[in-house]
């Protein structure tokens, strides 16, 4: 098998078949057969196709970050994270999706929106992105109001106490520990 | 509907049927019944299993880093990545798997090796943990030897680039992306 280097980053892979086999409320996957640029054939490559995301760093004007701790079944634990969830059709863009998310949740808002990263949580397996917003000087402005199924604590924890819980592993979601510790470093002294 | 804010984070969700829809070997799809601690029943619920994952901060004498440009069907973009793979039934630890891939991507080994972070790119639904490892100080000891169907281009940077690449959108991958900005604060002045 000769190296294969020669991939540029333009390069796209040819789409010969796809078919969707589960196309569920949370859960649709697809599978593609295709060809590479070098001609090779990959007969079943996977796609999930997901909305996109969203998730917000919300920082209280006292200095206080607002997080959550909910079980998750895939991996079988539970940890803490920041308030997320998924972009709706109804929603005119990330920023709006991002900021009904953190109401229904916890019951803030307000203060100073600022998109810190956009990421992928497997880019080659999964369609979306995930939008990540700063919030700073957010204040309670109504009661939380949870989706059918959402569950868990709702804690603020002032924000010096972040990188610490880092540290110890209290969060293990990729898509939120990314901007947490880009956050961390933009606000080192 | 109550306010649901009284899971603790032990709170498990029984499992009252299991079914798998597909097992191939990069798609496996459960779909499960499941009982809350409330009650409520979830009909179905969807989890994805993987292998683990690892990946590599790898840092040459120089102060260099190797980075990887791979295009990635799913998002249906190219983009920076650090070295990463599945960690093999035959790799004795993360850590044998991380410099296994290491050398196999990039020729690249030795040095000095720490587990720097371990996560997850999607708790809720996948149920594997990606092991994130910082190597400093490695060699070229070797050629890359790709798997059939791996194809991208190689390139070290100087370490005082990354920062600025981070921040430009080089990288959307959050499983490196989160690694990448905590060696970056840990190592910031």
């Amino acid at each position: 098998m000769p190296k294969k280097k020669e991939l540029t980053k333009s390069s796209q892979w040819k789409v010969l078949e796809s078919e969707y086999l589960i196309r569920r409320p949370w859960m649709t996957v697809r599978r593609e057969s295709l060809r590479l640029p070098d001609g090779r054939i990959v007969p079943e490559y996977y796609v999930l196709e997901y909305p996109d995301w969203v998730n917000v760093i919300a920082i209280t004007d006292d200095g206080m970050m607002i997080l959550e701790k909910q079980y998750r079944h895939g991996i079988g634990c539970a940890a803490w994270e920041i308030p997320c969830g998924v972009l709706e059709k109804s929603d005119s863009s990330p920023l709006s999706g991002a900021q009904r998310e953190l109401l229904e949740e916890t019951g803030y808002g307000g203060g100073e929106w600022t998109l810190l990263d956009t990421l992928s949580g497997n880019p080659g397996s999964t369609n979306n992105r995930t939008y990540c917003f700063l919030a700073q000087g957010v204040k309670r402005i109504g009661e939380p109001n949870l989706d059918a199924g959402e569950s868990f604590d709702v804690k603020l924890f002032p924000v010096e106490t972040i990188p610490e819980m880092l540290l110890r592993g209290d969060f293990i979601q990729a898509l939120h520990v990314a901007p947490l510790w880009k956050f961390l470093y933009l606000n080192k002294n």
